[in-house]
């Protein structure tokens, strides 16, 4: 950070105008590839362009509860558009930001994902399934989800794109909903996010959204973040990053009566029973590997806590991950913030007693980067401070626990936090019982529970659970991923009683105007009121 | 409260055992018709209870996850039975509890309403359409709602059947979504939730349900209350009850990632346009003074606020309410606590400078009541302290607030906080552009919007919203009234993903073994997957 001249600084986007920030401090990104400087420099907004954003966002929001879903559901078709028009760009900038390979990971996978998500956003407000209609006609009482107000994203570093505060899953899901969205860049990639606002904002534009639907800030002090989430003019908060900042901001919007919905940090457990070792080893160690390294482990879902039952087959996983750990080149980490936090989780999980099998040194030194690091520890150490042992290592590390029996396995389990997935692999006839036994004890656990399969694909399902138990989110009933679903933590739930039908919105109304499915009477249906087939 | 001898102490329920308390001081009720202490002593349980109660519920909450939905369907209709047979009992202690009229209030409304709210449970635990199943064939990922664990409730002091901790909604919502409940007694009416207690355990025993599925204490320390509901062994919380108590168990329960469900307090304001006074304004002030005064007031929904335009029949609909609030005799209030709430209340208003129309001081001496209070003052005073005049008067009191126009009125409900419900009263070919404004401004800021109809009737109905933005609840896309919506309250989201199909929860396996509603594939159906018709 530095005090720097107005003119190199880029602008923030406010009430529909890109403009200086007001601010009194910059900052600027590293490429984490070879630690060079990116010669751009981001305001550290003061109170004063949140304040500004906060108003013409409630404006937005008003303005937007008039508009027919259609502006939205055409607006988040058109940015889908151009996203996919200027993906060479947008590659370039995000490559640079975050080290992450430009293909298959930028341009391949994530980008696609992005605009896809957008379009299917788009598909679930034309419809207005989201809102899930329910019609009582006896009692004369119908009800649905309406938008909420502003919501601020603040986007996590890993993915610049998918989940970027101004282009992935919160921002789609909260516009789709009807909100206008404040996107809170991540300070790793703020180009990339100025771009997506951009393209947004011209999107915006095009169909006559309101001014104000997407702002941009990049950064703001801890105690405005605080004061913005908890503010009377914001509806809720999208948040995807570090624990111990999220909390922070939790805390205080939960003393405000505020939603903020979380995704913080999970270690997500995989547990291999031995019969799966004896069966085919060498394909899930495979599988592990390529899970756990993905995009340098630096995934909300990468598995970093495998559970074994120690037996032979056990120490020839270990060996074989360690093995091929060592043998794969580390890659690059988002920042020199994630590597010294990579090192520093490392030295807390070897502090507590885990054996370092492999790795646990620095990378590269011309790149952020650390060692593939795989540690180990028994279960008997791991249940003397299972909180030290659940340390998310952020990056390309994990940590084997081997337990001398089912039983004792878990012990192990119950005495984890909630986590976003929870894994087990099995063989084709193995002990059931024991399957059960350990199944029963992870899925309260976890979010996604997965059989013979890693959790690093988070498919964009409507049968998608992206969220899990605190502290893998702020709360258990809600996805941050899947569309419908994840449109709903941005809405408020609003009954119609007795109010005469012209007055109704239009979702619930007698003739079902966009196919929706509704509840009526206590059957799902797309007919109108009073045509049930 | 007293320290007192074991014997006459009404002992708790905890792990299936009626068993002395542990406790250091006991408290009494009153009886509100005649101020008599009621001759029953029950315990201020120490953590020692608490902690027993949780470590039961916690092995009741496995238990029960093992148990067929049909069982803890069953429980409920035979509960629900029990009580029916127990009516005379149930109406006699109740009243002397709380001083509501025998019939038709308790014996023809609430305890009606609560039994079929017990069957509604049932039925929807037996179907359970309330897990919302989704099934993404394609993906191979399934996902539904599945029970959080022990939950507490506290129940109210104004609804000692219907929202009773250990019989009323949240209880049903809590157990119909497969977890147990440990009822905290509303220290107003102990004994009528005691019966209730004994008749579920009786209930849950004769089905085999787990010893702890359903627990009672009746009272703890405010510590106590803030480290039980942040407790690792608690799933959830429902509260209803005062603002400042219901605040400060949020802010332990929130802290501690819980999930905590709060009923608070709500003014309910009701907008009656120019045009409907002149149109029925007999009519109104009768529906009005009906729904205002009812159980003296002492509802959640209670029209505590009118809002009104400046006018010959505004000062007509005043001087008829006044008139009205004079001739009609004060009900009892629910306690002594209760009515020097309610004069504190009115206190407040009259110091920020409502003026008392009619009513303002006690009521009979004899009981616990305060004269039907009428409140007035004007849209400018209003706005120089909004929060004064939303205070909740809990009891047979209301403010009417008369705006100068209608932009005046938009101005007023723009400074509203969160509410359980809004009301506008219209007339047949009345100022539709008028309406809008006005809808339009009040419909965010309330959980149920009305047209032409009191709020105080909340219909256990699947499209009821009993809930509200902040503070009338903690969050506003949870209902506390209407089955399901309000089982999901008690639930975390789960996700099967690649999970072998005979491994799947019965909900989420291809063939739909109970009739319930599913969403396969975008569709929602009652068919198996693969039969799709």
């Amino acid at each position: 950070m530095s005090t720097t001249s107005v003119t190199v600084c880029q602008p923030v986007l406010i009430g529909g105008q890109w403009r200086e920030a007001s601010f009194d401090k910059t900052f600027q990104s590293t490429n984490p590839s070879d630690y060079s400087a990116i010669p751009r420099e981001y305001p550290i907004s003061t109170w004063d362009d949140i304040d500004e954003a906060l108003t013409a966002a409630a404006d937005a929001a008003t303005q937007l509860r008039q508009l027919p879903m259609e502006s939205i559901a055409r607006f988040l078709e058109l940015f889908a558009d151009r996203i996919q028009q200027n993906q060479a760009m947008l590659v370039d900038v995000a490559h640079q930001e975050t080290g992450l390979a430009k293909t298959p990971r930028l341009a391949d996978v994530e980008l696609p994902r992005t605009f896809n998500q957008l379009r299917l956003a788009a598909a679930a407000a034309r419809c207005g399934d989201w809102a899930g209609p329910v019609i009582d006609t006896k009692a004369g009482i119908r009800s649905m989800m309406e938008p909420l107000g502003p919501v601020w994203v603040f986007g996590p570093n890993n993915f610049p794109f998918a989940f970027n505060s101004a282009a992935g899953g919160d921002f789609a899901s909260a516009i789709a909903a009807g909100n206008p969205v404040i996107a809170k860049a991540n300070s790793s990639h703020p180009e990339t996010t100025r771009l997506f606002a951009a393209l947004a904002k011209d999107a915006a534009d095009e169909v006559g959204l309101p001014a104000a639907t997407v702002q941009l800030i990049y950064r703001t002090s801890h105690a405005d973040g605080e004061r913005m989430v908890s503010d009377h003019r914001c509806g809720a908060t999208g948040y995807t990053g570090s624990r111990s900042a999220g909390l922070t901001l939790k805390a205080a919007a939960d003393a405000a009566g505020k939603p903020i919905y979380l995704e913080l940090s999970s270690v997500n457990p995989v547990v291999i029973m031995p019969e799966a070792l004896d069966e085919r080893c060498d394909k899930i160690v495979d599988e592990y590997v390529t899970s756990v390294l993905m995009g340098a482990g630096q995934m909300c879902t990468n598995p970093g806590m495998v559970l074994l039952v120690k037996s032979e087959s056990s120490d020839r996983f270990v060996d074989a991950v360690s093995s091929r750990f060592a043998s794969t080149p580390s890659g690059t980490l988002l920042s020199p913030a994630v590597a010294k936090s990579l090192v520093a989780s490392i030295s807390t999980l070897a502090d507590g007693g885990a054996k370092i099998v492999t790795g646990g040194g620095p990378g590269e030194t011309r790149r952020c980067s650390v060692s593939n690091t795989l540690l180990k520890t028994n279960a008997a150490t791991f249940l003397r401070d299972p909180e030290v042992f659940q340390t998310e290592a952020f990056g390309n590390a994990a940590l084997v626990v081997v337990a001398d029996s089912v039983d004792e396995l878990i012990t192990v389990i119950e005495s984890l936090e909630g986590n976003l997935t929870g894994c087990i692999y099995s063989a084709a006839g193995g002990d059931e019982s024991s399957y059960d036994r350990i199944a029963f004890a992870l899925i309260p656990k976890v979010g996604r529970f997965l059989n013979d399969k890693m959790p690093t694909g988070v498919a964009v399902s409507p049968a998608m659970n992206h969220g899990g138990p605190y502290p893998a989110t702020g709360h258990p009933a809600f996805t941050a991923v899947g569309i419908p679903a994840s449109m709903i933590r941005f809405g408020k739930l609003s009954c119609y009683d007795n109010v005469r039908h012209a007055r109704l919105p239009q979702l619930l109304q007698d003739k079902n105007h966009f196919g929706t499915w509704r509840r009526i009477d206590g059957r799902w249906t797309t007919d109108d009121v009073g045509s049930l087939k």
